[in-house]
This record gives C-alpha cells, structure tokens and sequence, in this order.
C-alpha cells in the first residue's frame, strides 16, 4: 500500500533529508545535486537533446493527466518558431475536484511518507536534467549552461530545501503527550496529540523565464505540508515544469496515491484561466512569480499568498581596490541572461568621483570603464553568446528598443550577439545609458531586461539614499556595493537592510549577485514591494498549514 | 548604558527564558508564575486591593507618557459606575512619531537584551497581580479568581511564550558564517551574516473582556522581534493593560531605551481612533482580538494580521460513561464568566438517543441533567457568584433578555445571582434553550454571553456534520465532545479537525474545555473564520520580522 511503498522512500532518503535539515541550520554551501555538467554521464547531454527533440510537435502524454482538450503555444526564443507540445487541459471546476478527491489520500499519509515520495521524485528528476536543460532553453531563451543549472540541479536544491524546512517545521511539536498538571495533592493528567493540518488546495504560478527555479519552491512545500496542488504556468513556458510534475506524479501513482495530488493546468494568452483558479473559495493558498501589477492583484485576494513580483536592483559603486575586475563584475551580472534575472542589478548608482586603484575616477571614467567591460564579455568569443541568452519574448526587445525614452545618454547601444545554437536566435546585448540621479522618472522603475542605467550622484550618501528609497517604494530583491571603507559598508548594509534588501560587498572574481544559494541564501525577503515571501523561511512553510491540539482525559 | 543593563537583565533571566524555549518544545505543563492566589504573601491581596483604590478617580499618571488631554470611561460591572481613570491622549500621527523615534533603540538592541528587558518587566508585573486582578474586575466584570488568573500568571505565561518563541526564532539561523563553495580547484570564500529585521511599528487592538490575556502575546512578540508597540485597549477596558504597560516602559527606561518603544493609546466609545490608527502606512502589522465585522475589516488591510474572532462553539454528546459528572462539566464550562470566554461552548449538540450510566437517555432527559446542572452551579452558595462574574456590559445583557427571539424553548431561563462584591453587579445567569438541529438560524451564528442552546439532532452523525460546517463557516476555537465509541471519537477528530478545529474529549472533574495552558495548547487555529492567529505558534512570531542576509567577498 501506499504508506508502506511510501515508508520505504523515507528510509531510503532519510541520510539525504537529514543532511538537508542540517544544511538549513548551518547555511553554508549545500548542494546534493551537482551543479556542472561534466560532473554527469559523457552521453546523458546527446541523450537529454534526443529526449527533449522526442517531445516536440506532439501532445505531452507523460504527465497522464486527463484533460478535454490539448493546447500549447510555447515559441523557442533560439528557433522563433512554436515548440509544438499540446498539453491536456480541462475546466477550472475539474483541476478544483480532482485535486479534492486527491487530498483524501495526501493529506493523511505522514509527512514522512510524502518527504520519500518528493525526495525521490527529485532523483528522477536529477535523471531528465539534461532534457530539462533544453526544454528551458527553448522556452526561456536562458544560454545552456544556465538552463541546465538554473532547472535542474539549482531547481533540485530549492525543491529540496523546501521539503527539508517543511518536515523540520511539521514534527516541530510532539505527536503525543502526557500532560500532567499538578493541582495540590492530585494531578489534572491529559493526554494530549498535536497534528499539522494542510490548508487546503494550493495554486502555483509559475512565470515565463523561470519556470521550475521559481516554481518548484512553492509547490513542493505544498505538498510536503500535506496540501495537494494545481500548477498554473506561463503559457509560454510549460515544458520544464511538465516534465517535473510529470515525475512527481509517476512516483505518487507507483506509492498508491492519487496522482492529481499534483497537477499541471494550462492556458493560452488569449484564454487566461489564472484568475478564476487564483479566486475559486477551495485554493486556500496561491504562490507566484512574476510582474507587479498581477501580483498585487493576487495579494488582495486575502489569502495566504507567497508572491515574488519586480523590484529595482541597485549597485553602490564608493570606492573600489581594483576597477577592472569591478567592472567586470557589473557587467557580467547585468549581462547574464540579458538582465532577464529577478536578482539582476539595473541602477548603478556612481559618486562623481570614485577612490579606485588608479586614482580618484570621475562619473565618466568609471561609466566607460563598465562601458567597455560590458562590450568585453558580449565580444568574447566563449562568453558573450553563452552569458546572454536569448530574449525570452518580443515584448522585452520592444522595451529596449524603445528606449531613448528613457532620456540621458546612451554610452552603448543594444546590438544583437550571433549565437551558435540558432541563427534565428532572439538576442540583445544590454544598452547602457547614462543618466543624473535628477532623472528620477527615468530609473525608478523595473526595465526588465537588457538595460544598465549609470547614475551619477553627488556622493554615496546620495547613492544610498536613492537606492533605499527605491527599494523601499518599488522593491528590490538584491544590492550590490562596492566600497572600500568600512563606515560607508556600514551605512550601506543599515540603510539597505533596513528597507529589507540584502547587500553583496565588494564582489569580484566568481562572486555573483545574481546568485542565490539554497540552504545559505535567502532568495526574496518578503520585507519590501519585490514580494512577501521567501525561499525558504520558516514563514514559507508554516503558513502552509495549522497545528491542531486534541485533548482526551 | 542601556544594552549593557539589558545584557545583565538577560543573564539574570537567562535560566527562566531556557526553561521556557525547552518548555515550548515539550509541551507538557510549565509555568513558571503560580496560578493560585494563596501561592503569594498573605497580606499581598489587601495591599493590592489598596493599591487599585488609589488608583480611582484620578489620572492614571504610571505611564509617563506624553498626551494633550486625559480620557477614560470604564465601568465597573460590580458598581455600574464610573472607576474615573484617566489616561494621557494624544494624535495618532504623535504616536507614530513617538514609536518611530523609539524605534532606532529599541530595534538595534540585541534580542538578547529585548528578552533580558522583557522577562525583567514580567517579574515587575508579577508583583502587581492583586492589584491587576481588581483593576480586571472593575473593568471586564470577571470574577477575582478568573481576574487574578487569567490577568495575572496565565497572561505572563503567554507573554513569556511569546518572547521563548521570539528567541528561539530570532537565534534560528547563525549570525556569521564562512560560507565555501567548492569550485574544482579553488573554493568561493563568502564571509555571509544574517540578521531579523523588524517589520515596524505593530499595532494591538484590546478586547473588552480579556484586556491582558488577549493583548500580551502580541504585544510581547512585536517587542522581542525588535518591532515598537502602540496597544489600543477597548475604551471600556484599559486599567489593567495600562499597569502592564507602564511596568514595561519603566524597565525600558531604567535601560536607557525610549518608552515609547510601547505606547499605550485610548480612545473613547464615540471617538473612536482604531482605524485611523490600524489605516496608518507606518503601522506594518495588526493584531486585534474582538468581534467579527471589525475583525474581517482588519484582515482585509493588506498587511500581516493576527486576528482573535467570534466563533461558535460546539458539544457534540454522543455516549457519557457518567452523566452527572459530564453534565456539571458542560454546565460550569458554560457558566464560567457567564458564557463570555470567546472558549466557551454555546452549541450542544445531543443525539435524540444517548447511551449513558444511567442506561439509554432521551434528549429530553439529558437536557434536564444539563439544566439541573447549571442551577446547582448558580445555585451553590460556594461556586454560584464566582463563576458567573458579572455580565461586562448592557449590550450583552440586553441580547440575553430578548432571547426569545431564538424561538425553542426556554428550559431555564436568566436569573441575577446576588454576588457579595457589590449589591450593585450586573450578574445574568444561562438562559437554557431546547432547539431542534432544524432550527439552524437561531444557533448559527455566536450568541456572545450567557446562552445555552440545547439542540436535538438525529444522531451523533448529525451532531458532528452541524458543528464541523458551523466551524468551518463561522468559525470555532473549540469543540467539547463526549463519546464512549473510539470510532465515534475518531470520526468526531477527523471532521472537526478538518476545519481546524481542536477537539477535547470526555472533559470531567478539573478538566475544562475553556482551559488553553501556555507552552502546551495553542489556542485559536488560524484555519477557520474564528480568526487567522494562534498564541503562540512559529507564525505568530515569523511573520513579525524578515531575514535578511548579508555576503562579503
């Protein structure tokens, strides 16, 4: 039966899922999933390309999911062509029944039984990395080697991570107890039981450039937590997270439970169904990623919600030791990904003159100095294609291409950056513009993707003050400093902190703001307009479910 | 200067807060304040009754807190007249301002020394509770045994829970870290810290009838997470709260810190300030016990809220093993504050048939063994008057009186019960009502106060599906359920908890379903309609403060 297959999977995981657990506490590097590629079979990458070429132009029959109807409009940003997969969909009524009918079996198998079911969908998923690599490629516009990592092993660690925080959360208080009161010569004895009961149906909404990194944190603590799930994509980017519910459902059908306690439920742009899911009364809880305006919408529907929207990511640059590999630096972190990242910096807020390694730098100097090492990582020929990727979707290339707008000084135009995997491929590399910390109206918003806005101000006073305003009335999920000076790193981690934004000090060298490490690093804080939640804190786990006290004298 | 007192505070009370984080773990019995008045000096009562005399008709001047005008207009449900405190009021935007200031302090104090300063302020409380007994039972019309209690030792138990859970999340994650990532030959160095920021000024609305109880943990967890504190009493119920607050700005002060890091804020019946208050953008979190259309108000501002509502509350009687024991149970749980414990059943569902000692009994007869109970509670010249208390004000009383409303029939109707404190007290014994389970409109929604309703059902089937839908749509924080049948016990478990319900079974001799003991019973669920907050779990604390992560290269 279920639990017995499912207690299995517990033992077979228990070593990993207690590593994990004390991963959490410690916070320093954990990952069980290796990042790299060589690290995997010599054939797996030739394989996963097969695999993943097997799926196009065909309906997606592995996820064994009913539906009335395939639908799929997903366009690869390297072929600009349609991908071709169909996926079943039904009626929001049907997704809402089936998973009510799933959550009898879900919800009351322990929570060590559903652990060993998710762990071990993570290893067959950590099998299909290579098909997950490309199916993100083709849908996000993402370089491989960020496809591979950002989906599969990085998206792993996440998922993980999440499960780890949430068996750690769920057997927090004992299952069962004596409770022994002293009343003067007697005892009042109890005995006492306590179980963590899920809220109910979660909604998970993925987003179009992210679409397991960002999802499966939300969904996997769902389930864990007992909580049955629908799974929303963006309809222009499903494939990857088919093939990972796809496992999951494989391996809760072979533990006798009911596969739609997970299920994937599409749409069209044209067709939304979001809303009505995100509003029917039985989704007790909604997850999502992706840009302000519906985000917003969704943290008005009072329920618990977990919500990673836009925010404007600043650069502090003080007074740098070496100006070279700063700028490098910058420009790789804007660059990768064509600044399609939600860590990716945009402002880059410049004293007019900077304490550098080559003396003090005017505004200008170290303007041209990011100038120039943004144009060296396009131009080189093993990084510039690779860090940019694609543009996910035409409406970002219009933004940019529309971006004398935004006023000031372009110092280096977007240009296209041939990539050896298409020649159709959708790319641009970052258009640099220099502007004066007056053109407000210019920078205080998100310009999602390749786009770098070089401020100058007076002073980092002024630098700090800009950026925390903006991060307090706009969001931001990452601050990136550069200073030398001990008081002025001080002010800087005050000021970003106390507006919740989290502040990376003088990186250099294979030190990267965009990155965010599962077990060590927080990812959104949950403190400013960017979102309430965060991967993975305690609060992402308990507002999952209620601890509920049985008493019997 | 103030952290070092504070770090000294902490050290003093560093055995206690240890017992206490350990206590929250086991959740067997722990309190660390005695519950029975006998436990202190014999002499400590006069000299607290003393002391609440001194304090009648004069400015409440403890506080030392700043205001344009003095206000109050408390009334003693003993007396029925004015107790004439006065206390300083001022504008709301002057307390935000004030809790602003304070906040540079008070947030940038270590929790350590938040808890050592918080723990201290407790002690100081303790020597007061005879004296906050009084000050309860001139304002909420408890009984002085309900009064001491539940004001005095049972509150400090919550605020002291609140600050063990607010340490033991706020230490969660290590303070500084080397954080190494293997990178093939070399390794990524990250020096990384992490920090709980405080989320702001949190906002504590009181109840008329639990002016402690319902507020400490709140306001105690807003503190120890580093958040400044505006409490707004019911205008009908300050005295006590104002006791409890001046100890702790006094301690705050002795610290060097600003007492205004907790502010207390009154406002009258007719002039209200709550939503001006609760409204304020710089107010980032609300907690608030009371009924439920302000409740619903309150949780639809779009920030963290912790909400106590109104519920409904059910005993499902479906097999006894010794009817007159579980009879005066339900009575005195009934009678206990005349029905005015926001844990006190008001629905008693009773099968038409119950098997009993006494053999098969109809719900007629059971029916007479709860009223008989009752009256003997009432009536027993020992227990009677100090278990009813007093009615805390004519809106209650005036709701009982037109009961007929309900339709049914009234089987004991609302009597005075002549109570020695004051020949004056607004005292209402249980109206006793017979209803069937078809007549849903006059039993769905909460009755606040002494109303019993008796209701006939078809079966305990019946009686479980009436009290778990009722639960679900207008919520409950318990349910008391008497069954000899483990399966009926099971099914009772299964669908109350199901809507997030606690269920306490077979309660006779010293066992209350009113009683939820801090460090071992959570109370209110956070999963039904009676309210989204649960002293005091891990969410009642993570949602207050926001991880923040800083990484050096």
């Amino acid at each position: 039966m279920g639990d017995l297959n499912g207690k299995s999977l517990y033992e077979k995981h228990e070593g990993l899922l207690s590593d994990a657990i004390d991963a959490l506490r410690k916070r320093d590097f954990y990952s069980p999933y290796p990042e790299h590629p060589k690290a995997y079979n010599q054939e797996d990458d030739a394989k996963g390309k097969e695999a993943f070429g097997r799926l196009l132009n065909l309906n997606f029959e592995g996820l064994n999911q009913e539906g009335d109807a395939w639908i799929g409009e997903e366009v690869s940003p390297y072929w600009q062509t349609g991908i071709g997969v169909q996926y079943p969909q039904t009626s929001v009524s049907t997704y809402i029944e089936n998973s009510q009918k799933a959550s009898e079996g879900w919800r009351n198998v322990s929570v060590e039984t559903r652990a060993g079911i998710l762990i071990e969908s993570l290893e067959r998923i950590q099998s299909r990395f290579f098909e997950l690599a490309y199916a993100t490629m083709h849908t996000t516009g993402q370089s491989f080697m960020m496809s591979f990592q950002a989906s599969g092993p990085h998206a792993n660690d996440r998922a993980l991570e999440a499960i780890a925080m949430g068996v750690q959360e769920l057997t927090r208080f004992p299952k069962e107890i004596t409770f022994t009161k002293p009343l003067g010569k007697t005892n009042l004895i109890v005995q006492k039981t306590w179980k963590p009961i899920p809220k109910g149906i979660g909604l998970v909404i993925g987003c179009s450039t992210f679409p397991t990194w960002n999802t499966v944190p939300g969904m996997f603590a769902n389930l864990v937590c007992g909580n049955t799930v629908i799974v929303k994509p963006h309809p222009k980017s499903i494939l990857a997270i088919a093939i990972v519910i796809e496992e999951v459902r494989k391996v809760i059908t072979e533990n006798n439970l009911d596969s739609n306690s997970v299920q994937l439920a599409v749409d069209t742009v044209a067709n939304p169904i979001t809303k009505q899911l995100a509003e029917h009364s039985d989704i007790k809880l909604v997850d999502y990623t992706g840009g302000s305006a519906f985000g917003n919408y969704i943290e008005k529907l009072n329920k618990p919600t977990f919500v990673e929207k836009s925010g404007v990511n600043s650069v502090i640059i003080d007074s740098v030791s070496d100006m070279l590999h700063v700028a490098h630096n910058i420009a790789f972190s804007s660059s990768l990904y064509s600044g399609q990242m939600c860590t990716a910096p945009q402002n880059i807020f410049i004293s007019s003159e900077v304490k550098t390694n080559e003396g003090i730098l005017s505004f200008d100097k170290i303007a041209e100095h990011i100038a120039s090492a943004v144009q060296g990582v396009i131009e080189h020929p093993k990084m510039g294609a690779g860090t940019l990727g694609c543009v996910q979707n035409d409406g970002i290339l219009n933004r940019i291409n529309t971006g004398g707008n935004f006023g000031g000084e372009i110092i280096l135009d977007s240009v296209e950056v041939s990539n050896e995997v298409s020649e159709n491929a959708r790319t641009a590399s970052p258009k640099i513009i220099k502007l004066k910390s007056s053109d407000l109206s210019s920078f205080n918003q998100e310009c999602f993707g390749p786009i770098i806005f070089l401020i100058e101000t007076k002073d980092t006073k002024e630098s700090v003050k800009l950026a925390s305003e903006l991060a307090s009335t706009k969001g931001a999920i990452t601050c990136l400093a550069f200073s030398t000076d001990n008081d002025v790193q001080q002010l800087i981690e005050k000021e970003m902190n106390a507006v919740f934004t989290p502040v990376s000090f003088n990186f250099t060298g294979a030190a990267f703001v965009n990155q965010h490490a599962a077990f060590s690093d927080f990812h959104g804080t949950g403190g400013n307009p960017a979102g309430n939640a965060s991967f993975v804190n305690p609060a992402f786990i308990n507002e999952r479910f209620v601890w509920v006290g049985n008493r019997k004298l």
